[in-house]
């Protein structure tokens, strides 16, 4: 920290997101990327909007709020689309927390809710999960605070019902209560259907995972018109250009072939299941993930020990060092041939280590 | 505003872009685009980025960042790039203000720099220009703030001699000061050769204007490491992947293309001189503008009726109605075509009025 920095930055622990090494060629399942190619309509918009990048794009995003509204069966006044899932989620803590609204999430989540509250100089409460990592929904009654609920949560892979956030919403009915469903498209059931009957719900969700698109960063969130008005002026007083020519070409791109995310996600669910069954035959038990990432912990093996020798023999999953979570592994579900190669380099280790 | 929103939107009144219609094709000299298509090695890499946005881009950006500190004669450590010069402009308010550190600018340049300060409940005062629209550097000395100023300025075009920008260095030791080098590529001189005296001095530059990539949204940040050590702390708690493959791989290759860049720049400067003198034989007069657009007020014509008469007949030029700025047209300068049909426009309109 230098001696100019302000107040801000002397208590921020910034977020580290999953290690990008260089050394070497990895099997990267550690920051839960699509193993398919975007789709060809997505590339094909995204190239042709390269020729023409001497123009500002459309701060208001016209085309593609219309047509992504038009998908969730909204009204483009309902939507927003953001650099990344990350800046709708940062906006929501802007606009919805503040001194006399804190935020509450689970202690065990996505680990960037603490940061942004931090950064935003917001206060918050983390609620445990129960002992097998679900959360129950009358922790987050009443709260008189802004609520963040990952469903399907982070690291676990576990969704919570929508008939609990339904719950949540109406025992909240003066808070803002936000469904971030990064991970919805491998399993899940979205809350986007409950937008019309709860003003204070607003859905997030990403392009990166289901939709192939983590490296042209497009995320959105989705609720009452009057929530979307707010974010709006948020992203009008910090970055109206947010979303580039290419990364908006690309999302129009991709909503025009929605058959194609379909058949992937499924290829994932299954990829998943075989998977599971695999390492749980290596001696793993998983959570019941409806994610494309597998959390797993082996009954004798650690989980420090199995990321590190991984890791050395060039597969990449994520380990989180941190209580209740040191002996779990995050595995993103890949290619079939990529899972395969992880079964038998675990087993390898396995039989080297004699558990 | 919803029920829901927090303290922070209360009193906020957001950031206003040039404006995009789309009722009819325009001559569009209000945004300050360049009129030459970017780089055909920019185009070319970004069109190969987009086959592979199924992966995340690199939060370090460390190729990108290296090939631009060797263009700034920096060190890697010394450059940030971000989503557009807007956020690192954002960064730098939530960096290096507080509430013992308020921001300074002049009343008259970028009307974000009010709008970043509102966002992040800073304090901040306007200090006005000179009646000629200059700067005199001596208001800025021992401020104990963090001051901003746009050189050249906007929308007056007219830049502060080097000398000056160090003796604001100089009298200020304590305080970061942010030099806003959005147009510098059309005639300014770059503060950037300043940076290994000062450590207090943070330059921002964007890829929008002399480089033709605004659809791109890519600026950049340089300065001591420290400054951009701390800048870095607050990407990474609001959003790590700010910058897109294609855009990073856009960059990468405009900057191995810096001729073209040139002989653009060049360009604009002979249009620029052309049109200030078909303007002044109309009854104009214009500052002394070093960027890509001409602040200009006729003798006779009123601002306000010069905007809507062009507007009507399909040329859009940016108009502020505010004190001292009102009899004003900022006018981008275009395509040599362009240009002249904005004259003949111009001329018609005036002899119509019979101005």
């Amino acid at each position: 920290m230098s001696k100019f920095s302000g107040k801000r930055l002397s208590s921020l622990v910034a977020y580290t997101p999953g290690e990008q090494p260089k050394d070497k060629k990895y099997i990267k399942l550690n920051t839960n990327e699509s193993p398919f190619s975007p789709s060809k309509k997505a590339k094909k918009e995204a190239a042709l909007a390269a020729k023409r990048l001497e123009l500002y794009p459309d701060p208001e995003c016209r085309e593609l709020h219309a047509r992504l509204a038009e998908c969730c069966g909204l009204d483009a006044s309902e939507v927003l689309v953001t650099n990344g899932s990350d800046e709708i989620l940062n906006f929501a803590f802007m606009a919805f927390c503040d001194d006399e609204t804190p935020a509450v999430f689970p202690d065990i989540t996505y680990g960037f809710y603490p940061v942004f509250a931090d950064v935003n100089g917001i206060k918050y409460e983390e609620i445990p999960l129960l002992p097998d990592f679900t959360i129950r929904a009358s922790d987050y009654f009443g709260k008189k605070a802004t609520i963040f609920i990952a469903n399907p949560n982070a690291p676990t892979g576990i969704a919570l019902p929508l008939s609990d956030i339904e719950e949540i919403l109406k025992n909240n009915p003066d808070n803002v209560v936000v469904i971030d469903e990064a991970y919805v498209d491998f399993g899940g059931e979205s809350a986007i259907s409950l937008i019309p009957k709860y003003k204070n719900l607003l859905v997030t969700q990403t392009f990166s995972k289901s939709r192939s698109m983590a490296g042209a960063r497009l995320g959105f969130g989705a609720g009452d018109r009057e929530l979307i008005a707010d974010l709006n002026t948020i992203k009008y007083s910090t970055n109206p250009y947010n979303i580039n020519r290419m990364t908006m070409a690309a999302g129009l791109g991709v909503l025009s072939d929605e058959e194609y995310t379909k058949k992937n996600c499924k290829t994932v669910c299954e990829v998943r299941e075989f998977t599971e069954k695999e390492l749980s035959k290596l001696g793993f038990e998983t959570t019941e993930s409806v994610t494309n990432f597998i959390f797993a912990r082996h009954n004798s093996a650690g989980g420090k020990m199995l990321y590190e020798e991984l890791r050395r023999r060039g597969i990449l999953v994520r380990h989180f060092d941190k209580p209740r979570l040191s002996e779990y592994l995050r595995i993103t579900v890949g290619a079939r041939r990529d899972m395969e190669a992880l079964i038998k380099t675990i087993s390898d280790i396995l039989k080297e280590m004699n558990v």
